[in-house]
């Protein structure tokens, strides 16, 4: 092989070739930017309609990502290489693609994958969609569509292109740390930057002097105004860069508290959007000079897919109807769709096709949707040469107005028949809306089919619905990524018709790796075919299998297993259209990180399937299985790949380990000063001391012993911690998990450490639930301080959007006091929460939250399929006490399903009935009562009376009624209630409002049906 | 023609090129810099023994030269291309030279000259000596080999290379403007930054608000001081960076007053300085890991100088001694001398040569010495094979110790003898120091020429002194510019040596048009056959007589001449080694712009000759003639680059022109008062304030008229305006030519406009006088100011350093008052100038101004060929009056050259010798008087006292004092002055010294020779 690249060279490489592609080449910015998208030439030239193609280097700082040169992979500044194209040149995968090859990287021996990765910077007014792009398994690149900025949609949208420079040649390079980077000329990227690094780092973690730079922001900020305030774009952008840097350095200090840190964040956005509105309005005033000419970038080297799908030649449209039935195709050719996009487009076009082919009176046989990220397809068997006719019936006039006397069509009929443009003899005499009428039967003939589905099948695309999509060319139709291709096909012939952009036509495209070579259909039968001879398996399930097959049998191989992950399955299947499974392996001496760790760096980063050694015991082994996107060829190369990115990342969680633990857990609580909860609710720090109030007085309510109230105040103490930590700084998904790991380290108690684990728990539906009363109450507290406090202040969900997950919390309350068999007031925690919280709380919101909560209790007795007349009697009468509720629920059914149940409601009900409308409350006189049977009643009421109460279960309740029920009976029979006499009358009356209140705080019968 | 390279391209070509060489590429800095120098990839990495070399594009931001975008050739911002070889490749120049070849440029179409430029930045502590790199008249590039920065001297020397990015391109795109310059992708340099220059321009001059920018200068630097107390280098260096280019914007903004200017530069300095030294000592602690390896970029086409150098095969040493009398030859192959220093080297050389020759005892023939630019040739018609031996006689013991009676040596003659190394039969007896001795004649003989000579020749070298010299290699060697090779040759023998770290050898080097060919001498006296056969002249007078005789041919042809100007002519023979005359014209308008604009550009800034029609009416023509340095090859290419450089010029003074005479004259002087003249002294404003005051009462003093004050008190008022001028500000020395011009534009009378430009006169020995006493009235203060100033805050001229051209300004103030004959007491005059200075002038500052001036005008009139005690006598009594002293001066000669003249010098000096050691004066009593002699020399007294007094004329004097000679000696022949009677003899005494007094004011002829 021959002598790797250097860092210039790959620099070089890469100007050369976007120069070569028609961008202008630019320099980096003369101001300090956390990435080339600050960079002028992107943030503003992607605003407004004029073309702009362009590439550069740009030195990105990130102070708080700084650590001293330690970290082989982790700097406060790092080097891109940016490229903006705008407009889409229709084939930036292709040309980005090229551009890898011009590095040296031959995509038929890598893995090289685009997946999902959105981004979004709130404080530019900016978003977009797109993906990171993997090279085995490594991130080397982000490319997106830009959607947004500075608060402007765009028109015509940027693609954005953007490379990890140390990335790609530390891959390159083969070496471990960017120190070891060989940058040219024989010197080393640490011979270059490593002194300023460490320097960068001491001066913003350490020596920074927060107040001047506090004066700098302020100076900055009024000085962008007061440019801005003469239409000065750049120089203001320049201030809000500089302002930008200057936030940074502040928060990588710690000193921006987390009132200041919204409004600081507030306060550049507005600049940002105000730079944006300058700018656009000067190059609108300008005439938008660049409009002028066309500037879309080309492959310098091939011509690609626009043209290809032009070649009329290779495309067979006839006009010639189709005599029989014919098998159909329509796949639609995307850049990489996202896992979940992939999935529910299936699932719609299963839907919509049928239906729309109904609407569209096309019959057809059995319909097959399938797809790869790169295409859905649709399939249908055969599909009618034409539409089924269609008859109408057209109501006239009335029969007798149509017909004389003598059955003689009349002017009426005539006039009626000529309108519907049928003969008068076809009109027809029918029972209509209680009468007699004329009706015209019209008959619209079917059209040839390939005439419909021109207009059907971008219906068909139009009505897909994605979480997210976006825009990319001047059609400005919304997908979830990108259309490129589009093959239409009714037998042997295409079905011409144009969509985003596109033009239908018979050829698809081939596997990435292959450089996606056209492939010619000739037939829609052939489709599936032609793509398993080109090893695209287009077929989910199929890949599925292949998938499973494949790493069973390697983990088998290693005398593992690998552990049951529909969901992990399904999302590697869906990225993937030629899985080839590869094995790797990894230093043994991980094993010691813990395994949480192991895992989710496995799963959530790289999509590997970890390998167990026997599917009950579940201890790891040194191995992991990928999927490739590809053959079997140059497997080493990228197995080699995967492990050394599993290794880096590895290595970066035992660096985060042993970081972390070099302190203990408790030292990381002062840094919560600087996690916002929530900007009126204070810090996280605030919201641990809170917890660590309102964990005794929970603890109480919940009969928690004085060590276990002792060991949950500890706990909550240490909750949120891990926060601070390094590890999940990096793996978010980890915070509790390392909390407990910590904590243990630390030398806390077993019981602190499960229970700073277990307050999160559970942390997503089917996850595990806490098993000490500590980590639940720790965990409640967490909650209900979540709850209260941000419904307070106004944050409570609304029906799209819940951006502080307090469904789950609250769900979270419920299922761990039904599971832990807890009895508890959530009136009085809520309370509790309340009294601690640094904001007023508004009248009423302690109920929103209860009838909040109540709502999830009731959502999950629903699940586990209660009726909903059940549920809902008891939450009407223990809602604020879920297990209270559940229990009673559990304990109410078989009552209901007696076969004396409606015995016993009803003689409630008798009872119940005739008072419920009263508006008061009568004093009962037992001395009045002048009947027996009215005197019967009381005593049995007496009885049942001792029995039961507010906390009587359904069972005491319902056998110490069941004695009333002949006395009720007997007294309705034998006693008029409503007589005359108002003493007499309002005695009984209060009788029987004693009676109906013996379910009170069990049960509200009267929601249950049959009442 | 193939398309000319764009912006983007030429970048690219340097990056690979100094890639290719070895260099690492590095990327524009993130902070504002005002030039490539400023990245810490140059300011730094100079710094210390470690290899460093580096390329790197950087735009650079110079607030002030910011034009709004209407200038084509002047931009706040402008991207250089910057590199820094450390250490010196050894032919730095010649790789230079293939980067231009990189772009497309050959040398072999062209005119590329080395023109001495050196470089100084007292703020960063640095210099250099170095070049511009011109193009056809176009400087293109900087090369500066760095001796100085943070205040270090420099080991190893840095050579910095800087391209002019955009002179380059629209050189090679031909383009006039720089926003048409075509950057890339079809886009122009304007389309991508003429908005943001105009922004910045309007930022700068008109938006920035001072105060903001004031506080951020002194955060900054305050913050630059916390980074250094840790030791952060390139944390504090980078707030440097933004001190430097927020005092930029603010001093564009006009917003720094004279005293602030100096302070912030010493605040700069200072934090410049430490930088560079916590540089220094942060690579000293880290051991200098660069040093580990040797890091010289190698030409990666061409093996160059140095290797074939080392041919030692060419070179023929032998250790045989030469027979006969050789032709020697000594060659010094330099980079560019500066036309000044070739000069010295050539006469130093013509005088150390014989010297050092005749030193080392080697007879030869006639000593040639010439040279060029790039080489010094000694060249010797002939040369003794050997040195003459020396015969040295050694004193021994006296000859009566040596021989006993016999006459037969003794031991003492023995040992002597022995000790000599001579036979005892040898030494014989001489008469020495007044005895005999015994002498021996020690014999050495004289050592074979070559030998003598390797050891004579780099003594030879190392003896040459210039004014600035410079270190470039390890050798540590100084010399004007670095020496590349050394030719030695004695007839065919080489003459080994090292000098400067080149060994000498027989390979010289031909023209840098055709790429410095190696050209091998085989014989010294083949060399400037050899040298002719490739086109070098080496001889000077030759080349001076050829240019002379090509331009006036040239001039003819356009029926124009040349102004005599042997400067230029001397200059442009020095610049050049194969000179030859190419004519060019300009556009006839540009003959509109004032004449001495037209000829400083020409002159000053191109060595172009300038045309006139005859040489009585010096008619400025529309050509100008230049000299190429290479044949007449591609002549219209060379011709059409001449052209244009001058076009471009005269466009800009044309659009100077307009600019500045679009107001009035008076509208510049408010900005006077950013221009400092010293920091305790004040502004130019200050300056010009105390001139209005000062002028009308030196006016008095001089007797002129009340509407000559008006005039010059209004000429002193606008005589520093232009100073602010756009001209002025370009071509610093037309300041007085412009004023004048402009107050005639402005509506000035003529005597005013006169009196401004003739304030500065003379400017430079030779230069024409003021004609009005206006104008020397103004140029008077103007003088005096400066002078007495000056001298006031301790800034007097010392020994070596006269920066503010004090020597010039007393020299006028002399020569321009003797020229018009002026009576002036300088006294009063410098009186009247102190008392409007703002700080107060020490005791005896006026005093040692006056002697400073009396200095200057002692050595104006010795030059003038008055003898010493001429001058010297007169300027005792009348130094403080220029004019009088030289009127005098003039008027005392024939006294002294009269035959009589001892009789009147004797009869004067018998007065004084008697009295001139008295340390009192006594009293004259005439009536004590008792001898007839001494009445009648009282008598006489008093009637030569009638005639004379101290504003009397020599003439007057020496009239009067004629008839006291008789009187004088009659007295001395007949009294005893020195008698007992004390009263009698002080009286006598007293008369005595009245007479003595009679010269005083006159002139001190105790000063006189034969006094």
């Amino acid at each position: 092989m021959s002598k790797p690249l250097s860092f210039q060279q790959v620099i070089m490489r890469l100007e050369h070739f976007w120069a070569d592609q028609g961008c202008i080449i630019w320099q980096p910015y003369s101001e300090k930017v956390g990435a080339g998208t600050m960079n002028p030439a992107t943030v503003l030239r992607v605003l407004g309609p004029e073309p702009w193609n362009v590439g550069y280097v740009e030195p990105s700082y990130r102070p708080a990502d700084g650590r001293y040169g330690e970290n082989p992979n982790r700097m406060q500044m790092f080097i891109q290489y940016q490229v903006i194209l705008k407009p889409d040149p229709g084939n930036p995968q292709e040309l980005y693609l090229r551009s890898l090859e011009a590095l040296g990287i031959n995509p038929r021996q890598h893995d090289i994958r685009f997946v999902e990765d959105n981004w979004e910077a709130p404080a530019l007014g900016a978003w977009g969609l797109g993906w990171e792009v993997w090279l085995d398994g490594l991130e080397i690149s982000q490319y997106t569509y830009f959607q947004q900025a500075g608060g402007f949609s765009l028109d015509p949208v940027s693609v954005e292109l953007t490379y990890g420079l140390e990335r790609i040649v530390m891959f390159l390079q083969g070496v471990r740390s960017v120190w070891d980077i060989d940058w040219g000329a024989g010197l080393g990227y640490g011979d270059v930057l490593l002194a300023s690094e460490v320097e960068h780092c001491v001066y913003a973690f350490e020596q920074a002097d927060v107040e001047a730079l506090t004066q700098l922001f302020r100076i900055y900020e009024a000085e962008a105004r007061n440019a801005l305030a003469r239409g000065l774009v750049i120089p203001a952008h320049d201030y809000v860069l500089r302002c930008s840097h200057t936030f940074n350095v502040l928060d990588t200090r710690g000193a921006i508290g987390v009132t200041e840190r919204a409004h600081y964040f507030a306060r550049m956005r507005d600049l940002s959007r105000e730079v944006a509105q300058a700018y656009v309005a000067q190059r609108e005033e300008m005439g938008y000079p660049e409009l002028k000419r066309s500037w879309v970038v080309k492959d310098a080297a091939r011509q690609w897919v626009n043209e290809a799908a032009g070649q009329q030649s290779m495309v067979h449209f006839t006009d010639s109807e189709p005599a029989d039935s014919l098998p159909f195709l329509l796949e639609i050719g995307t850049e990489e769709l996202p896992a979940g996009d992939l999935t529910s487009a299936i699932e719609q076009l299963r839907e919509q096709t049928p239906k729309l082919l109904a609407e569209a009176r096309l019959e057809h046989g059995q319909v097959r949707v399938t797809g790869t990220p790169r295409r859905l397809a649709v399939y249908l068997e055969s599909l009618a040469p034409k539409q089924q006719d269609r008859e109408e019936l057209v109501k006239g006039p009335p029969a007798k107005v149509a017909y004389d006397a003598e059955g003689k069509p009349t002017k009426a009929a005539q006039g009626f028949a000529r309108g519907q443009g049928v003969s008068v003899d076809d009109l027809e005499v029918r029972e209509m809306d209680g009468g007699q009428y004329v009706v015209a039967t019209r008959v619209e003939e079917g059209k040839p089919t390939p005439e419909v589905l021109a207009k059907l099948l971008p219906q068909l695309i139009s009505v897909l619905r994605f979480n997210m999509t976006m825009r990319w060319n001047e059609s400005g139709v919304a997908f979830s990524r990108p259309i490129r291709w589009l093959v239409a096909l009714l037998g042997d012939q295409a079905i011409p018709f144009e969509y985003a952009g596109v033009q239908s036509g018979c050829t698809s495209r081939g596997l990435r790796p292959l450089g996606s070579p056209e492939l010619a259909i000739k037939n829609a039968s052939d489709y599936f075919g032609v793509m398993a001879a080109h090893s695209v398996i287009v077929d989910t399930g199929e890949r599925r299998a292949s998938i499973e097959q494949q790493i069973n049998r390697l983990a088998a191989e290693v005398g593992g297993q690998i552990p049951a992950d529909p969901a992990l399955l399904e999302e590697v299947t869906n990225l993937v259209e030629q899985p080839t499974a590869v094995g790797g392996a990894f230093e043994e001496e991980y094993l010691s990180l813990p395994r949480d760790v192991l895992i989710t760096v496995m799963k959530k980063h790289q999509r590997y399937f970890p390998v167990v050694s026997d599917s009950e015991t579940v201890d790891l082994l040194p191995y992991f299985i990928a999927v490739r996107n590809g053959d079997d060829q140059h497997l080493d190369i990228v197995r080699r790949g995967y492990e050394e990115v599993l290794r880096a990342r590895y290595a970066d969680a035992d660096f985060f380990y042993k970081g972390d633990t070099s302190k203990s857990l408790e030292e990381f609580l002062p840094r919560l000063d600087t996690l916002t909860f929530q900007e009126k609710l204070g810090s996280m720090l605030d919201k641990t001391r809170r917890l660590e109030q309102l964990v005794p007085r929970l603890g109480q309510m919940l009969g928690l012993s004085e060590i276990e109230i002792a060991t949950a105040t500890r706990a909550a103490h240490l909750c949120k911690a891990d926060l601070a930590t390094q590890m999940v700084v990096e793996f978010t998904s980890l915070q509790g998990v390392m909390g407990q790991e910590y904590a243990r380290k630390s030398g806390e108690s077993d019981g602190v450490a499960r229970a700073i684990l277990e307050h999160y728990l559970p942390r997503f539906a089917g996850d595990i639930l806490p098993e000490t009363r500590p980590g639940l109450t720790v965990g409640l507290a967490n909650r209900l301080d979540s709850l209260v406090g941000l419904f307070a202040v106004g944050l409570a969900p609304t029906g799209s959007a819940d951006p502080y997950h307090l469904r789950r919390d609250a769900l979270g309350v419920v299922n761990n006091l039904i599971a832990a068999e807890l009895s508890f007031d959530l009136r009085a925690g809520l309370k509790a929460a309340a009294k601690l919280l640094p904001v007023e709380v508004p009248e009423g919101t302690l109920e929103h939250v209860l009838a909040f909560i109540v709502g999830r209790l009731e959502g999950v007795l629903r699940e586990q399929g209660y009726r909903y007349d059940v549920v809902a009697a008891v939450l009407a009468e223990r809602g604020h006490n879920p297990y209270l509720t559940a229990e009673t629920v559990r304990a109410l059914v078989p009552w209901i399903e007696r076969d004396d149940w409606m015995d016993i409601l009803n003689a409630y009900a008798r009872c119940v009935r005739i008072v419920r409308d009263l508006d008061q409350t009568y004093p009962l006189a037992p001395a009045l009562f002048a009947e027996p049977a009215t005197e019967r009643l009381y005593q049995a009421y007496l009885t049942c009376l001792g029995k039961v109460g507010p906390e009587s279960t359904v069972d005491e309740l319902f056998a110490a009624f069941q004695p009333m029920i002949e006395p009720i009976n007997t007294f309705f029979d034998e006693v008029l209630v409503m007589t005359e006499d108002k003493a007499l009358r309002e005695n009984r009356l209060a009788l029987l409002q004693h009676i109906a209140r013996l379910t009170e705080g069990i049960i509200d019968l009267t929601k249950v049906e049959g009442f």
